[in-house]
């Protein structure tokens, strides 16, 4: 029997008849700025699930593990239940948005190596930058589960270029949730996707991420099936 | 001969015969949030520079050298000359002000270990947080460097805690700036002062500091006068 157990922005969650498993659906829904802004796109949801589906495929088939189980249905995957820890992490290849807002570094300064961050996840308080010594204050981690998931971001980070590059893009930035697992094990889990990621067309630098819908610069939907597309495709020509 | 070097908010700066030494006065002026409220308080430069020397003194006495070398006037200083690194060392003690804002932990919450934040000292960026990464981006230091500022920063604490301890005053939080000597060596600069740094009586829990000015809670110079008798009379009470 499935239960409706929390209902976010981009997906709802719900129990399984396994107590260690959950599923997630996809929602049409669009947000930004902490919710501020919002609109709801046919067919978000579908692309949604793909790619996220197909993302967590390809990092596992590349020795990257994730909560990723499997996928159901064209809006629902099962995954892993973890408790999440309340952390967005974030890794930066190329300064843009927030960064370049926050520190007055220039657009598209390549960063290497690449710039990690911790926001505390919590809508309330608008998901704010943290340091290491806040994330131990608020997150029940010690400081040597905070190194191993800095360290697998960054890893994952190597991982998702080569996976995009593939697919001719650019991984400019995207941000990741991380949970523990009934047996203490933290593993990535949430979403990985256009609206998680920041993703450059390599030829024409191109924005093709939730970022055409935050600065209402093109439609999502169909940035979001290229996206897809590009990922099929560059499975397929292996 | 002196020439005014640069002006800032609390004090200015002027060179002297002596290329590695500097004559810091203190002026009268408070200001906070980022200069936004000014106010003027006859007598609180001088109070600051000699707040901010006998200071300077017992951390030396005490084994923390800094760039103070000697007090020449009621409102003049003379320090050694640094290149001052762009960032504001926190060290924090109890949660208040903008931690409590930033992640919502509950006010006067004791931190132990004390917890130590960067931010760049950047008047148009208001001062960001940030963590270290950027801060190796944004200041011209090694991670090595960086290292041992946030070392000498919670040593600073420790012994800034006995000083203030011994005059009845808790010292909750403070800023500390470093800068670079001309061969290489990373040295306290700046001010320690009731502008730099929250301290609230240990018997009445009575701030005794800025907050009073930025709160609009009492009268600054009075506050500043008692911490400054507090600190000359713990010297001679030993
Ligand atoms: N494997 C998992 N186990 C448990 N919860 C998960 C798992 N993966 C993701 N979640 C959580 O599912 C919730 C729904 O996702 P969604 O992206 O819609 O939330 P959100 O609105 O972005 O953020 P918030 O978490 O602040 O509600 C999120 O809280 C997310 O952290
Ligand atoms: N030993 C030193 N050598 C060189 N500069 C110093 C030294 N100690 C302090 N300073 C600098 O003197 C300047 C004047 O101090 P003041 O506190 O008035 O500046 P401020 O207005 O607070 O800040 P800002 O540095 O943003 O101007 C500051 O820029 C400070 O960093
Ligand atoms: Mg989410
Ligand atoms: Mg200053």
């Amino acid at each position: 029997m499935q239960e409706l157990m929390y209902e976010g922005k981009a997906k709802r969650v719900f129990s399984t008849d396994n107590q260690e498993e959950l599923l997630l659906a996809y929602k049409d829904d669009a947000t930004a700025f902490n919710g501020k802004k919002k609109e709801s796109f046919r067919g978000k949801g579908e692309l949604n699930n793909r790619i996220s589906s197909e993302i967590f495929r390809k990092l596992d088939e590349r020795g990257v593990s994730s909560h990723f189980l499997e996928r159901l249905s064209d809006t629902e995957q099962l995954v892993r239940k973890t408790a999440i820890i309340p952390l967005e992490v974030v890794v930066r290849n190329i300064a843009t948005g927030s960064l370049v807002r926050r520190i007055g570094i220039e657009e598209k300064t390549a960063l290497t190596p690449p710039l990690l961050e911790l926001y505390y996840k919590n809508d309330e308080l608008d998901d704010p930058l943290i340091n290491d010594r806040h994330a131990l204050l608020l997150a029940d981690i010690t400081p040597g589960e905070l190194m191993k998931i800095k360290e697998k971001a960054l890893e994952v980070n190597d991982v998702l270029r080569e996976i995009f590059e593939d697919c001719d893009l650019s991984l400019v930035d995207f941000k990741l949730e991380f949970g523990s697992t009934g047996n203490g094990d933290i593993i990535l889990s949430d979403e990985v996707s256009p609206d998680t990621c920041r993703l450059w067309d390599r030829e024409t630098g191109e924005k093709m991420d939730k970022d055409v819908f935050r600065e209402g610069t093109g439609e999502l939907v169909p940035v979001y099936e290229k996206i897809l597309q590009r990922l099929e495709d560059s499975t397929c020509a292996k």
